[in-house]
């Protein structure tokens, strides 16, 4: 049997599903006039900025397959050359077709699910997590099958050997990281952009309350979420997925090959087999209370794929217990995982002691609670790093002890945690079309009674969402990991004797490294101040020049402000992606592979911990803010509000721009390094 | 010639030129009654503060130093263990006696600094710039003393090898790094519990001025100051200086002996001579602009320091070219520490772009004001980082080029930078003096032509202080690097072959030290945050029960305010210090030699990255609000003072707590590596 029909099997059954969902979700029905009004414009306002994401990443990518192609046509052979960019074309457009389907679907999704809520909140669940799942089957499914097909072909059709036709795969995983990179840093500065600019002028300055159809900006801060959370959460895990594969695939490959090559597919094809059941459980769990339903879900999914793990792990035919050195790393991978999601659940909850103390700083002005919550999110990324450090451990001693190679285990590890991902992606992107679904309630006046429905399944929403940060950048740690090690293999370093850490290439690179993800990250945020800075003008311009605007009576341009927000997101993007690609290649030029080693363990290093206390930190002054507008130090108009509504505008680029891009800047960096660092050596012998 | 004769003899003079400046400034006149009586209770406040300050240190060397004797007297012999142990003493002893002598000189020069004011700036600037120069002098002065004199007893006295009495060596800079913790940490802490609890009480909640007698925390805040710059930059710096030494004698030392083990003794020596004619020439070239003569001083003590570095070097009698390869690296030292110190100016400068943007931004509330100071402050790290990376390039290649060992030029680089270090804490000192004299020149009434003199004072002391800030970060930086060259020295780790960075340990230990710093900061933070919970209380419930305070009538408690904030900073810092001292311990017990090198690599990145942003951050916010406080955007009262208010106040922390106690923090885990680490590996086998 051909394993790897398992993975296109499964990454087949996904996208059936996911059809299939796509169909129940839009054959609901879409409600009041009113509410469909609303809903059109966040849909027309979607497909506006997947337009011009894709023509720009078009653009991009019509420049990098080429530069791929050529450099590696020259140094390894044009066929193998020209693969490799068409894998990458390919990759990148595996993930934009199911990033854009999956965002399609989640603002159909929205207004079903607020129509729905009417019926009750066992009638809306389904609709709002159907939605999400669109999302999750979609583009995993997409991806496995993609993998898959492109490593069958290699092998079986062009006859090549498993070290080329893994990294064929890793060609086809640099291409997902190039969607990543745009949706989730261009989404990031796009949809805070909308959110900071439509507060500014239309709460601030006009006094009109938030999600006022009046305000031209409106539509783009609903496009937002989606973009935000839908789309750039979606593509960041499945950029980490895909890349966690490749190089487990490599790394096997490299160390002998055989089942070690197809072992990382089997365990993610596992994983989405398990994923499926997971999104029928979800819905059978569901009682009444979502959050039981959602965490009943994961667990179910995380048992059945462990079972599953076991099954193929056991039966892969590895020698002696060998198999327990693929069976347990996996299992640690999956447990660290699991670890961090509670961490930043701990964190960031609204009833727990970080947040609360941070609400009760609040009361003594705006600056106690930022450096409250700047403090907590600091001290949120221990137990994470704790955790990825027991999982680092934990994989490299079993996978020793039973006859594995340790980096071989740790690679396995990072496949281990990300290979649920449907699952976390479902119920990520169920939080979006649950924050869409109260405000298109709000608007459309539907009554207290469906608002406590969308409330409730709001709130849960929130808790997804910051679960599901926290998991992704401890997947994208054990996945940069992983990476890290299939590049010493891919750079021919010696790994008996290693990268010397007391050299000065190694001491410089990784001071470089170190430096990329704080300089990222205060470009993204800079970048959001001054795209807000270009929307506020429109705003303010549509206020003045369009009649009867704030009457209620003009229609405001929703268009041409999500078309800025775009514009600005994508142009500001520019700059830091170039770091993220250049600074590599130049610390590989400059001082050689060992500096790129260091220059990638230090990226990682900061990476990870820069990406946690902001995803923390944020989350933290927002569910202040939360608490506080519960009633909480005076409630609303209070000067807590006052102070924890700053501490929440300095925390929206953190958790939603800055911080969850570090995750996808870390990887590009990573894959940027793997694929051009072996054609640079060959190049400059 | 006995070569260390040269630094007892440059340490003595320059006690001698402390004492008679200090002689100088006491015989100035201290000005009007009232102005005697703010200075007295400032200089009765920081007698507190030291005696309370000096008595824990007390506390934590009698438990210290026993614990350091009898380990390392169980592995190496009773005598070499009693003899690190009672170094460990004096190398505590003499940075505190000097750190003491030198703040009671400060407050000294305070008052006759605002007096001397009276008869026009050329009076008052030698007052305060000597005021300052006391403590440079004294600290640097007695350092060099005592580091000489423990080596030649050693060697001479006790007949030991080189290596041996360069490890004693390491015990007086282990002993010097805890006054360091105490007085930057504490101090940091302190300052900043006085100041915010000051601010809340006096201008937030009773609406009285900055500075008002009435207020019972305005000594504790002005004491604050000289806490914070005097002491403990003064403390910070020479733990820098003397690690520095100790590395650089440990590994030549270790290198072959002889005259690389003292060449560090005489750059320092070299650098002392330099300094004490910088301190009269800086009079020499006062010709009214106080910035002019300050950075004349420094250039011109640069430039008398190269010069004898070129003369002791050249005739050292080392084998051909091989001066070069200790000169040229020194030189890179001392070049970084000049590239450092000014992106420190240019990104916190009041008429840059980074400054002028943020207060911009301030007209836009406080979120983007934050964000903007945020974002600006991890830019900052940039320029820095590559500054280092030069200089360690630099350092490495030179020193290989002329056929000296790379680890050992990067040990004199950081010697090197440090040389010049009686001058810029001579410069730093001055501010807090300066401060202070604008402050009772206020309270005493002196009249508008005595403020302009010391505004013109005051203003040049914040642009000292701020490029000495980022002159210390580099230093430690360069320093931490030497230490860590040292370490694996110390615990045999074979060069060639070097530490493997990819290795588990290695990588887990890179993440756990990576970690300490953030958290570290979070802990100071959220300590600053705490104590000034207490101090709030303790001024309302003065203001509550003394009859009169408000109106001017009662006398308040300010030695209460005084205490209160003293043992909460001293309380507070027990748990951060602990850590920082367990777990490098920790990390070699439970993860080996490999994973303590790692451990050290991964805090001096995120240590150096957060140290500076956190100091840049903060001086960008400082100089925002100081530039819409001069009329600039609304000028006071308005909404962007109000904005750029909030952003000084978060900055307070960073800058003055956290960021700046984070040299101190590396230095110290790397020193705990040195001393423990040797004695671990031996109680183990």
């Amino acid at each position: 049997m051909t394993w790897e029909f398992l993975g296109a099997g499964a990454g087949l059954l996904a996208i059936a599903l996911a059809i299939h969902l796509y169909r129940y979700v839009t054959s609901q029905d879409s409600g009041t006039e009113k509410m469909r009004d609303i809903a059109k414009a966040i849909q027309g306002g979607a497909r506006a900025y997947l337009r011009r994401q894709n023509l720009t990443l078009a653009a991009f990518l019509g420049i990098m397959a080429p530069v791929i192609g050529v450099l590696v046509g020259i140094t390894h052979g044009t066929v193998y050359g020209v693969s490799i960019g068409i894998a990458y074309l390919i990759g990148a457009g595996c993930s934009t077709i199911a990033a854009s389907l999956g965002m399609m679907a989640a603002v159909r999704a929205n207004v079903r699910t607020a129509n729905a809520a009417r019926a009750g909140l066992k009638k809306a669940f389904p609709v709002a997590y159907y939605g999400g799942a669109i999302m999750g089957l979609a583009i995993v499914g997409l991806s496995l099958l993609g993998v898959s097909l492109i490593y069958f072909i290699c092998r079986s059709g062009l006859g090549w050997t498993e070290v080329e036709a893994a990294n064929i795969v890793l060609g086809f995983s640099f291409g997902a990281s190039a969607l990543a990179l745009f949706a989730k840093a261009g989404g990031g500065i796009y949809t805070k952009t909308a959110d900071i600019s439509a507060d500014l002028v239309g709460k601030v300055e006009l006094g009109i309350p938030e999600d006022d159809p009046r305000n031209p900006a409106v539509i783009a801060d609903n496009v937002g979420d989606n973009v935000g959370d839908v789309a750039g959460m979606g593509a960041d895990l499945v950029d980490s997925y895909i890349a966690a594969i490749a190089a487990a695939m490599i790394l096997g490959a490299e160390l002998g090959g055989g089942i070690l090559t197809v072992l990382p597919l089997l365990i993610a094809a596992m994983g989405l087999f398990a994923s499926i059941s997971g999104v029928f459980l979800v819905q059978v769990l569901m009682r009444g209370d979502p959050g039981a339903a959602l965490n009943g879900g994961t667990f179910a999914t995380s048992g059945i794929f462990i079972a599953l793990l076991f099954a193929v792990t056991y039966t892969a035919g590895m020698s002696g217990n060998q198999w327990l050195g693929v069976f347990l790393p996996t299992l640690a991978g999956l447990g660290a995982g699991i670890v961090i999601g509670m961490t930043t659940d701990y964190f960031t909850s609204i009833d727990r002691k970080p947040t609360r103390r941070t609400a009760e700083a609040a009361s003594k002005g705006a600056a106690i609670n930022i450096l409250t919550g700047f403090s907590y999110g600091l001290v949120s990324i221990v137990p994470s790093i704790l955790g990825i450090c027991v999982a680092t451990l934990a994989a490299w001693k079993f996978a020793e002890l039973f006859g594995v190679n340790p980096f071989y285990g740790i690679s396995v590890s990072a496949v281990g945690m990300l290979s649920i991902v449907a699952t976390i992606i479902s119920a990520d992107a169920f939080g979006p079309i649950s924050d869409n679904a109260r405000g298109i309630a709000e608007q459309g006046g539907l009554g207290k009674d469906v608002m406590e429905v969308v409330d409730q399944l709001d709130a849960q929403g929130n808790t997804s969402k910051a679960i599901t940060k926290g998991f992704a950048i401890g997947a994208a740690a054990l996945t940069v990991l992983a990476l890290f090690a299939a590049y010493t293999h891919l750079v021919d370093i010696d790994l008996a004797r290693g990268i010397n850490l007391i050299s000065y290439p190694v001491i410089i690179g990784l001071f470089i490294g170190a430096m990329m993800p704080p300089l990222f990250s205060a470009l993204l945020i800079l970048a959001v101040g001054r795209n807000a800075g270009r929307m506020v003008e429109e705003i303010r311009r549509q206020f003045r020049e369009i009649p009867g605007l704030l009457q209620g009576q003009g229609r405001p341009d929703y268009k041409k402000c999500v078309d800025i927000a775009t514009r600005g997101a994508l142009r500001e993007l520019l700059f830091p992606c170039s770091l993220a690609i250049l600074v590599p290649i130049a610390v590989m030029l400059l001082l050689g592979r060992e500096a790129l080693a260091g220059c990638l363990a230090g990226s990682i290093l900061t990476g990870i911990i820069f990406a946690l206390f902001m995803a923390n930190s944020g989350g933290a002054w927002d569910n202040a803010k939360k608490y506080v507008e519960a009633g909480a130090l005076g409630g609303k108009g209070s000067d807590a509000h006052k102070a924890a509504v700053t501490g929440d505008t300095v925390g929206d680029p953190f958790k939603d721009t800055a911080g969850p891009s570090l995750n996808t800047m870390i990887t590009v960096m990573s894959l940027v390094a793997e694929v051009f660092a072996p054609v640079l050596i060959l190049l400059w012998r």
